[in-house]
């Protein structure tokens, strides 16, 4: 067996445990051997639960360790494009949950600092390019199976949460495209072959949350970007659905059509009551990619080990991030958008 | 355009106002000119709403009409073996509904009486032969899509009626293999191919309806019969069901399988709310076969005008009733029973 | 029994020949009296096969005829206004297929009009308004069932024909928004309530059939569209499907969404084979709605026989053809069309 | 952390490779210390691959070590019997694949030695009571949510292997009912609260395999089971299915009814192509279960580590046995088989 990639992981917070979690126990090819967060409890579990050795209140304190050779940023947005840069001049391999910033500008500097370091691999965790059925998708387009791809329809749904609990971080989410559709925006351009977008529209409404208002916000948009080519996206983005978390997305090509999750089921149960004929769904985006998030973190480590270009590049995270801006603009002047 | 078959039909209760309205408004081909009805609102009804020129009290008055003919039998089963015969004895055409008889010696008399009036047509009222799904299974196992069919599953399931209603029928029907599963034992010949029956074996259990202990019945039952070339079909029947009528086929041939209505939706609406994603479901037998029972009447009328042999024969309906009968004794003796 | 509604069809083309046939056979209260068409076969044809006493070559011979009460336009778009306008004049109800005209001022005048003239009827063909599913839709929405309704998706999809037939209307279809998504603006409005449209977006591309460059359409199309009130549709068409036609339509409100239509299935069967698990499709719209026209034409008919308002408006056909002609002048321009 | 269980493992198939690299990379709590293979290439597999340290080539010398706490026995059929016999008396916990064996005095007779041994756990891998799906039907079934269940309806259909690699195990298999319908005894028994079985009856045909007939074995069965209080299971297993494995059930209770992967889906792919609209299907057990094993070696690790009962019982496995048994005594004598 080759040494094992030595990892670290800054944030402990809900995803930043189960990355942990992932690494710690089922990622094959990796060892935890360090864990940061500002909080006391979360360091505490690391070291009770995962058997971390090394704990930290700082970043740049784990960065200093030469026995990390990579870190997982599990950080609030606003952090990561500095955390990476401060990680590539550490020496380290960097995976970050996305987006890569709110910020072009940030994710311009971070592309251009990463081509200094060619010997660290950076990775942005668009975690649905790991997904066993949309690589499937992906492996079918790739072998022709729909003729030439030319539209997608992808949408984020997320169950109504009457505690509104999402309100909080209403203020520095970047907005609805910004936070959720800029998943749906990144596998559009996966399956369609990475065009370059031309123009964009984009708007929303206020369903339910009127909070949202006070931050230029919607809980529901909806959005139509064109690409070269002839290429055609369009996405829907919602906070107010009664069933559960959805995320479907469908690729239009000449030659047939491939649906990943037309029916977000939370297994495979069908119950026959009163009701009529039913499935329950996930409730969350975590249920659904629970298994996309352990090949994620595996093909990362298999990344740095294998020393092989990550399956997505710092420049898909920009242009996801791009696209989500114009976006945001567009819901924001009532304007098409040119890019 | 041909001459109209000038129908006259016996039975307006629930299903016979059902054939008589497809007879006058929706059947090529058919002119409803006589209905015969012990109660006398039924034959106002006839008059006023179908314009229905003559109505009788008596049958044997509806027979002697020389501008009948062909009868329509939606009259209770003990009748349907002598009202077919004296039909025939007065020179018309007779369709029936469903079973022929509860009594084998019943059915077989029909047949001898039958084959003495080789000009005039009789055809028992299995509707699934005239359903699109269940002709569309047909059609393609006559073309070979799934190689050699050797195995049926068939299902019919009522919906949990609270009130009981049915159960002022359960000393007359036969029983629940004889009531329900007859259409499936038909379904099951027609798409094997009509193979001869072997032995048959079946059980049941009350479930919810106490009340049909004093009739030796059940209220769900389940069968598994042999047929010779080892085809076997599996039947189960139920009238406890929470979300609906369902009447569902899966038929198992060497290179494929058929599945007739997988989901008893009511429409083409799924419901995605609080319950999950969901369908509504076909309350009764009625709204899944209600354009089958049109076909079936048109499938009657074409079958006289253009003097064609029925689709289905006398004989068929003797081997559903014949294997009906042995499910029954079967669940009373607990014995497999040779056929 | 009232006396039956005296109907003469102008158009006996495919869709005239259907439209004349229920009439004949299956509409209730409906005589098909007179017929029109400039093909000497297709009036032979109704004559023949429907019975028809009167038929005519010009339309104005029909509409001269008093015995006449209502008439049912099949005919070219381009003639049903005019056409429209001479049936009211001549004193007859005006069923009309869709669209009521591609010219915004054609649709105004004969609103105009038919205000001059009260008590007859005039109703346009939106087929989907009469179909089960989408008023199973429209019903639960009035019952509140998804509380709030504030966005729709709706689409129409074509089978792809590889002999490009319909490129020979090409010239006078109005391009797809007029043609095809006409159906889905008219869902939208139906289910959201009727708002006012406010701005739209759309784009599209010739993903297959190059031949639509000349009349500067395209063969795939997606829009988006504000409404007052902060209501939202998106629209997707297409004539290049491998699986078959489909209209699907969401409708997503505060408290669930509806879908009509997840799986454009032919029928209840399932096909379990090497392909996997799977449903053939219906190949044309005519399978999917054949019965919703016929409740269309029973609608009307029942309309004109219980002066009744019909279920919809010629304002509600106006507001179709200004939005699909927003669509167009967007995909054209590339510009916000502020509505 | 509590100290980890030290596990061997005894068979190194395609089967017992799965569960080692379950033992050595997933399992939360196990250390795989040992294994044991008559093949050498497995034994140096277990070492290079996953760091086992200690490998042997006999059963016995593996039960010798002091510092194995529990042994994993994915050996024939034939050995288990005696397998556990000998690891209960070298003071092993021991998990072994299902069946515990084919004849019943063996499963008696392990029975009575465990019970003999009441601080080691003795479990049987019947996976499908660690499968997510299965386990919310049981968990639903709990809480009432469909009354009181009395009828299931279980089958497990093999994807049709050309090659006929499955005939070579036909001599030991113990027949379809022993080796594929167990598991859907045992999860009929499960589901309904463990009845007792009171009479079975079984039939089958060859549909495809002729090599069958040598061993009395059929490729298509099924099966009518009666229990205690009118329960009531029918079972169904194939080796000839088209499109894939299927493992589906069904569970009727009195107020609804639960189904268990009604459609065997490979993913949460949907194709729409010239096909219709399909999905394609897991090809063999391991990809349907294949978390499930992982719950399934979870669930024993920590039912040791805890010192708590197995979620099932010797008992258990041996009824499982003599129901299959039932059955294939019923398929070769044609009789019904009281129990």
């Amino acid at each position: 067996m080759k040494d094992a990639l030595r990892v670290g992981i800054a944030g402990l917070g809900r995803m930043g445990r189960r990355h942990a979690e992932n690494l710690a126990r089922r990622v094959t090819g990796a060892a935890l051997v360090a864990a940061c967060s500002p909080v006391d409890e979360e360091r505490a579990w690391a070291k009770q639960s995962l058997g971390v050795q090394h704990t930290f209140s700082e970043y740049a304190t784990m960065l200093a360790r030469p026995d990390v050779d990579a870190v997982f940023l599990v950080t609030p947005t606003t952090l990561h494009a500095q955390q990476i840069i401060d990680a590539l001049h550490a020496g380290k391999h960097v995976f970050s949950e996305k987006p890569l910033s709110l910020d072009l500008d940030q994710c311009l500097r971070v592309e251009r600092e990463a081509k200094r370091f060619p010997n660290l691999k950076v990775m942005i965790g668009f975690v649905r390019r790991f997904d066993a059925s949309y690589c499937d998708a992906h492996d079918r387009i790739a072998q022709g199976a729909i003729g030439t791809p030319f539209m997608v329809r992808s949408q984020t749904l997320d169950k109504h949460d009457p505690s509104g609990f999402f309100l909080r971080f209403a203020a520095t989410s970047g907005g609805i495209f910004l936070d959720m559709s800029v998943h749906d925006i990144d596998t559009a351009r996966w399956l369609l072959g990475s065009p370059a977008p031309i123009r964009a529209y984009a708007t929303g409404t206020v369903a339910i949350h009127e909070g949202l208002r006070q931050w230029q916000d919607v809980d529901n948009g909806a959005a139509l970007c064109e690409f070269a080519g002839g290429k055609i996206a369009y996405f829907c983005a919602s906070r107010t659905m009664a069933h559960g978390f959805e995320a479907s997305t469908e690729i239009v090509g000449t030659q047939g059509r491939l649906t990943v999750c037309s029916n977000p089921r939370a297994n495979l149960l069908d119950i026959a009551d009163a009701h009529g004929v039913r499935n329950e769904c996930t409730p969350t985006f975590y249920e659904r990619f629970e298994d996309a998030f352990l090949r994620e973190d595996q093909a990362f480590v298999d990344v740095v080990l294998d020393d092989r270009p990550p399956p997505l590049s710092l420049h898909d995270a920009t242009e996801a991030t791009r696209i989500g801006i114009a976006l945001r603009e567009s819901l924001l002047t009532k304007r098409l958008i040119e890019l």
